[in-house]
């Protein structure tokens, strides 16, 4: 059978391709020099399967997509308080090379500026590490989350070293204000290395998995940083990711997103996918051209805007029915899906309202294939009540799909494999 | 039963109800005499169940929780593209009384600053509507979204109108710019009547629950606005909402919401719940403080995070087997829960890496709830190449979840009630 | 015999003509349909001659040249304090519609951007004066200044007023702050009617030279505003007069002055000579482009710039010498010229190096023409000196311009006609 | 006799000496352990005379102070082009450390910010200058404007170089704009090693008085930069030497001045005097606390307003009579003082009006000391006028103040010692 999605991977580059506004960065020969017509788009899924067209294993420089990789490895080296302190979360309406400092503190608006990123690659690693220590950690973590060692072009770096005046003047100013106490050409010097790591597009996709996944990398298991990390890295994305073109994003493609100067782009949204694109030209704000559509049209075509209504999820009350009759009457609850809180309660009122009559109740979990925390909290605080109010309930859960069942505080619960089972009167 | 919702809101409400930091606003003499201590918290689900403790049927006015309710019906009545024309969706990074207009065209940057909303205001109803016909259509619209005819506090009013110099400067300025073409004071007159609805939290939450239902009122079943507007509307809330704080709100709450200076708070998660909170105390950027509080209490409690990985939703694929053997061996795949393109995704590779040798295979939907657009065009495309490559393929589909089974162009499809009749060889 | 200024002035104008660069204003009609022909210069002295050359007496609206005059008259009818806690005096740096309020307290940044020209209007008159009253002070103020009465340009008034958005939004910005308590839109119409006031370039001219002459109208001898006042005023035009292009006008051209966008320019150098030329094309700082290149000749030919050293006034002491001999030798210093500090502090020098061995000392003020008050004090004070050490003083003052001649605290000084009469030993 | 000078400015230091409010800059330790008691005061005539009290000999780093005299070096070393290409003259209403550089060019707003100073560092010396050749080329302007060679604090450099912080973000910027071409590191090193050059009040009040004299050490007699240099120099000291403070220092003080932030304090008053204080202690501004007391008290004290009327220098026709009758009358027109352009008026309008009837005239210079250029040549086209008309026309110049006395083009005049030398028909 012809592979669907890279089909459809293709048939977007396709449509793309004639689109050849825009201008590759000039700013250092080497990124002027790229091949503007390089194309390419992946997907990565949060279990690790990476679909790609167009030129997804060509090299270039990660650049800005460093920043919210960085960012993550930062929260994850010194916790979130001594980052907050240094770095906020603010968007800063302003491009990517503006100061940006809040007045008085000095502190960077948000960590996807390059004032925030260079302060943020400060604080990656331990406390008292040196400048070489503290680019290994950076190459060493951004390659945990791509799933392999990534290297670093070194002549992008030295060619971007010698034009790194706005950077040295950025980071002398957060050094005068105590934002930055290390050397502030060293920060330099390690943020631009940072910003000269190497990666491809599957490379890319592969990271916002990772971000995608709760921090996981989806093919080598590994929990690269801790799962709050990326929430606090997916909001930054989210609110400053484009730059001043960030409103328009939110709203156009509503996806957790990062460009670099180099062509690339990535965009991670929870628990579904990572993506990524590249392609040289970029538009006024920094951004890829073709990149910037695709996305668009991702965002479109599958419905991946973060503020769309998922269609998957809804309706966890499959029925309410009632087995037997008397004193043995069954009330069966069949629930269905994925049940979070909004599940829970269509649960919860679905048996209040009812207030059943029956002294036997039954909450069926036969059709649920996943339950979350506070809904199995709510679920199990229902099955306490209906224990207090006298009732003797049954939880059918042949997959046990519902861990520790336990209600506490005087509820009773008997976990059995179908309803047949709990027809039965207890013993 | 005691009801489980009621009691958890009123847990949370006595938990922050001992925080008396914060000044009701004091500009207005209505607003400063306001009971600092009125307290209130509701949820609204997307079926139209409120959930409410404390104050909830305190009438307050909206105040700047009309913004994104106006923007929604600019949109609505006008379309994107003039709507977008005068009024961005970039996050200010200022306070809600910044002046904030784009430099040279004079565009305020979004509609939730005074500016953007002045703006919007204009642009609700009708091209060529009157300052009455205007505001009538305004207070209509919030009407619908609350489901409730809504009251203007004429007090507030006037007493606004009178204190009204910074928006009569700003309507005056945008006067200036051409972006408002209408009499600036009439429009500051009209703003100020649309701040000054009177609004219970039950209402609010009302309000959050038709957004966060794509547009769609869940008790009254009113279309308010479509439902791209919708998604247009959560996202500006999402990056602008907050005024200043919007960064913090969007790492740490993550819920599309909106603040009033009378104390009110919604926020609306899409597909899931409409949140309302009212507590008069506001902090230094013009937000409650206890609302501020309870809405990060119910983000962390519940999992409402936009940025969560939703639990529910994931493991599409429930088994892939073989029933039977030899030429009649049907391959079954057996899908679970809501399937959306990450799910089919899944189904997609099942299939293509199987490269199932059976001839018949059957795609089992039994244990499915709900599939959306994409997923269903993929399932469809899935069967057509298989019927391509030469398999005959089964749709199990007893609820007719996948609606209109046509996989087009060379692809054919038998729908059955259950694995059972596709076992059976077709005729 | 043929004049020779007005020559002067006609060749000025001749050099000019050709350059046609520059726009007149366009934001009302009136301004736009100005014949952009116009052309004149005049010079008026600090008695009250005035030279004139091309259209000098054609009329146009005064608009921010009456800035100035109307900050002088607020200082005269308020006193300092209060219109210094509402208008400060510090270079915006920013065109003259921007709104450069202070920080924090809103009060505008100097009296010659317009909000603080709107404010200063609203403070021209006694302080609980009406509109009309404030406008009829305003308009009899700007009369005095020219001399004669001036009348209103209805046409450009009403014009202005459908056009003052702007004007309007600033007003109400400094309503909110309560730098403004009265109406808003009263004081915005008193505003345009003071900028709508009808001068010609003859006027104009001689409103400087009042302000030249320490405030008296050269003519009608009306002290028009106090002294302190007046030089408040220069001050201020010397940094702000020119909009954004203050620091090129006090390098280049370094004579206190102010432009209006109907092509108007004035300039007034203390104690010497007001400057007044008319020409509608407007350079992109809203400046006269004739009127800048009239100034730089005017400065450069004839010395005028503030910076600049005056050669006339140097060399205070003409001759320090002995007549006779023995006891009645006279030690003779004879000053020359107008005496100022530095002259003063020659004088002083001389008799302190000198330690005049003779008994009989005599100043000799025959060549002095003036002497201003701290170098009168200053001689005094040697007088005093002298006669305490001993020696007998003659002050040779034959037309008495050195008034009081009273040294004070045992200091004795014999006023003498001549130096004959000095060396006479006295009675 | 006891010296008036010194015991004014002793009264002056005594007056100022209580006041203890504002604290010595404290970003290096070597200033913030100034002495912050230490006082002087020092005036230095253009003739070369310096007055002081206090600790007028006391050494303190010049910093800021260095700049306007820094800034005359460029303009002499390079032509005032090239540095007006790189650094305004407006004003920036902003702070000293603000970074204020012209949006888009990058181009700093003035050369008394420290971005300007930075820069204008930079164009001192020859275009190929190494750094060290540059410095020199500073200390060695430095001295010729004190007199003497001036040292440098070696600690003060050091720490300085230590804290160097915002002048390297500030000089990377530059250098990212183009606007530094030089390596940043080493023309803030070079900057820093200016600003810790040693002087002492009296040092002080000599360079001011160099520009005061038209850019010629009284003492020495070098012309140390030209003088349409010191007139550039001034203008921007006048708008831009006292940071935020500029507009209250104009408006109250008037005289073009520059604060150091080591406690000095200079004012240069064009051709009359040089002013230093000394005191440590700052305002918020940054501007001597005391020394701004003393400034204001001098201003006012001794006339030195720039916008004040100068009293001295008015009135040059002293009379306008005939001597004799009938074809041998003489009409004499006597003039008196130093003639400017305002002089000259009143003897041109004086002829013009009077249209002498008599044949013979003469122009009586006796009683004139000096007469400026533009002067000397209106006087001689009014001698040429009056030849062209048939008139015989004298010039009484016995100490030939009027150089040159050739009327050109048609105009002839005879000089003669007296008026009874004219009064003798010509031959």
């Amino acid at each position: 059978m012809r592979p669907i999605i890279p089909d459809y991977l293709t048939e977007a580059l396709g449509d793309v391709e004639p689109d050849s506004s825009g201008e590759p960065a000039a700013y250092i020969p080497e990124l002027a020099a790229a091949d503007p017509e390089r194309l390419a788009a992946a997907f990565a899924t949060v279990d690790g399967r990476v679909y790609g067209a167009g030129d997804v294993d060509v090299p270039f420089t990660i650049q800005s997509i460093s920043k919210p990789f960085a960012y993550a490895l930062a929260l994850a080296d010194r916790g979130f308080d001594p980052v907050l302190a240094k770095v906020g979360v603010e968007p800063s309406g302003e491009a990517f090379n503006e100061i940006s400092l809040e007045i008085g503190t000095g502190r960077p608006l948000n960590p996807m500026i390059n004032a925030g990123a260079i302060t943020v690659h400060s604080l990656v690693g331990a406390e008292n590490s040196s400048p070489a220590e503290r680019v290994e950690r950076v190459i060493h973590g951004l390659s945990a989350f791509a799933g392999r060692r990534l290297a670093v072009d070194e002549e992008v770096y030295a060619s971007e070293m010698e034009h790194a005046h706005r950077n040295l003047a950025i980071a002398h100013m957060l050094r005068s204000h105590d934002v930055l106490i290390e050397d502030a050409r060293a920060v330099v010097d390690g943020y631009t290395l940072q910003c000269s790591v190497l990666v491809t597009t599957r490379d890319l996709a592969m990271m916002a998995a990772t971000l995608a996944n709760r921090g996981v990398n989806p093919l080598s298991g590994e929990q690269v940083v801790p799962e709050p990390v990326v929430r606090q890295v997916l909001s930054v994305m989210f609110s400053c990711g484009m730059y001043d073109a960030a409103g328009d994003w939110a709203t156009q493609v509503g996806i957790p997103a990062k460009s670099g100067v180099a062509g690339g782009l990535i965009g991670a949204l929870p628990g579904r996918i990572g993506i990524a694109t590249f392609s040289p030209r970029l538009d006024r704000h920094g951004n890829s051209v073709r990149g910037v559509s695709l996305f668009e049209r991702f965002s479109s075509d599958m419905g991946l805007h973060a503020m769309e209504v998922p269609s998957a999820g809804r309706a966890s009350v499959r029925s309410n029915h009632v087995v037997g009759s008397g004193p043995d009457a069954l009330r069966v609850l069949e629930l269905q899906g994925g049940i979070d809180f909004a599940g829970a309660e269509r649960v919860v009122r679905e048996i209040l309202e009812t207030a059943p009559p029956e002294t036997r109740v039954a909450i069926d979990l036969t059709r649920v294939h996943v339950i979350d925390d506070v809904a199995r909290r709510m679920v199990l605080e229902v099955v306490r009540r209906l224990t207090l109010d006298g009732h003797e309930v049954h939880l059918v859960d042949p997959e046990t799909i519902l861990p520790d069942p336990d209600p506490g505080d005087g509820g009773r619960v008997t976990v059995v494999r179908d309803v047949d089972q709990a027809t039965l009167p207890s013993a």
